[in-house]
């Protein structure tokens, strides 16, 4: 009876917090549920890549007018090379009744979040904050410069964290999977989420009461 | 990690939607996590009734002094007598980690509401609409004019049911019960329910950078 169509989830969190493991996880173990948002992108396909699984490639020009036509729902630049979220995967997902997942970092998931105020914004972290700086500096590099910048990203993080829906503490890859798995279940049954069912209850009573 | 604090939860929904029947299974299957609010009450004590179980019994004069000094979450008068919910209570089980459930009706569930904004507002209601009509026409009295009451009251409660957090539907009673265990489990993942965790957070790397 809850709502069927699926939820469109923005997902940031702390460097280490280990959200695209926790992602991989759920894709791979709730698989009818989930689908991963696949970008568009105008860098080259590296060997092994697949259109429409990878990314799908795209011309500078095509991108350009995906833009324009606001066929993305978010886009950025980098090194060059445009990547975004066509709109028009991400529909067909949420229309299937699939929850589809974006992984995006904060300034991102706000634009999302402005344009698109059904998504559902989730942020994850390490259990605590001192796991967290143990994490920021055990995190590949060792380089003191890199460390205090991951440092100062995620202080900076920490500033909109309030504006999401709900932080994921991540201790446990499983149990982390089932907790936002749950949240998506619990959300289909928010009143936000049903004015139709809301509807159907005022005229089925309306409509009796008119037959009085 | 998420809030250990129990949450206020204030249960509404249409009469014959089967708030009590779930209320009670809650009670029954998760005694650690729920407790049911006990009123206090100027009526006198029936047989078999307890004191700080069934209600807490108290004179008119201890009553409207309790109504001066802001003591209750909620009260009304009904047919000659005062019922209302002590706060002490309330808060006593909260602290305790026990979420508090409220059973009252929509015009209570709104002041409720915007006294004490971290609320959760549950609405019940039976599977359909056409489910409802059924359940309104069959309970207990056959008298028309009764059966017109309560739909007439039935239609008044869709008017607010957007202004609830969920609609529970309760087609089966153990699932119900499951499904408000499970939306409690969630809201306390909420970004707007764990401001101390965030501000841990904020602070573990404010504290950080300061030593870099």
């Amino acid at each position: 009876m809850a709502s069927d169509k699926g939820i469109l989830i923005v997902l940031s969190g702390f460097s280490g917090s280990g959200k695209g493991t926790v992602v991989k996880h759920l894709l791979a173990k709730y698989p009818q549920d989930f689908a991963l948002s696949v970008s568009a992108t105008t860098r080259s396909p590296r060997e092994g890549e697949e259109e429409g699984v990878s990314y799908f490639f795209r011309s500078r020009e095509q991108f350009e007018q995906m833009i324009a036509q606001g066929e993305l729902l978010e886009y950025a630049e980098y090194v060059g090379n445009y990547y975004g979220t066509p709109l028009s995967y991400v529909r067909e997902k949420l229309a299937a009744g699939q929850n589809v997942i974006l992984e995006i970092e904060t300034q991102g998931a706000m634009k999302v979040k402005a344009e698109h105020p059904d998504t559902l914004l989730l942020f994850m972290t390490p259990p605590d904050a001192g796991e967290l700086i143990r994490r920021l500096k055990n995190r590949g590099t060792e380089d003191d410069a890199t460390i205090t910048a991951r440092m100062k990203q995620a202080a900076e993080e920490t500033r909109v964290m309030d504006a999401y829906d709900y932080i994921v503490v991540n201790d446990d890859v499983d149990a982390c999977a089932q907790k936002i798995l749950s949240i998506i279940q619990c959300e289909k049954s928010s009143a936000k989420r049903n004015p139709e069912l809301i509807e159907k209850f005022r005229l089925g009573l309306q409509d009796i009461l008119k037959g009085e």
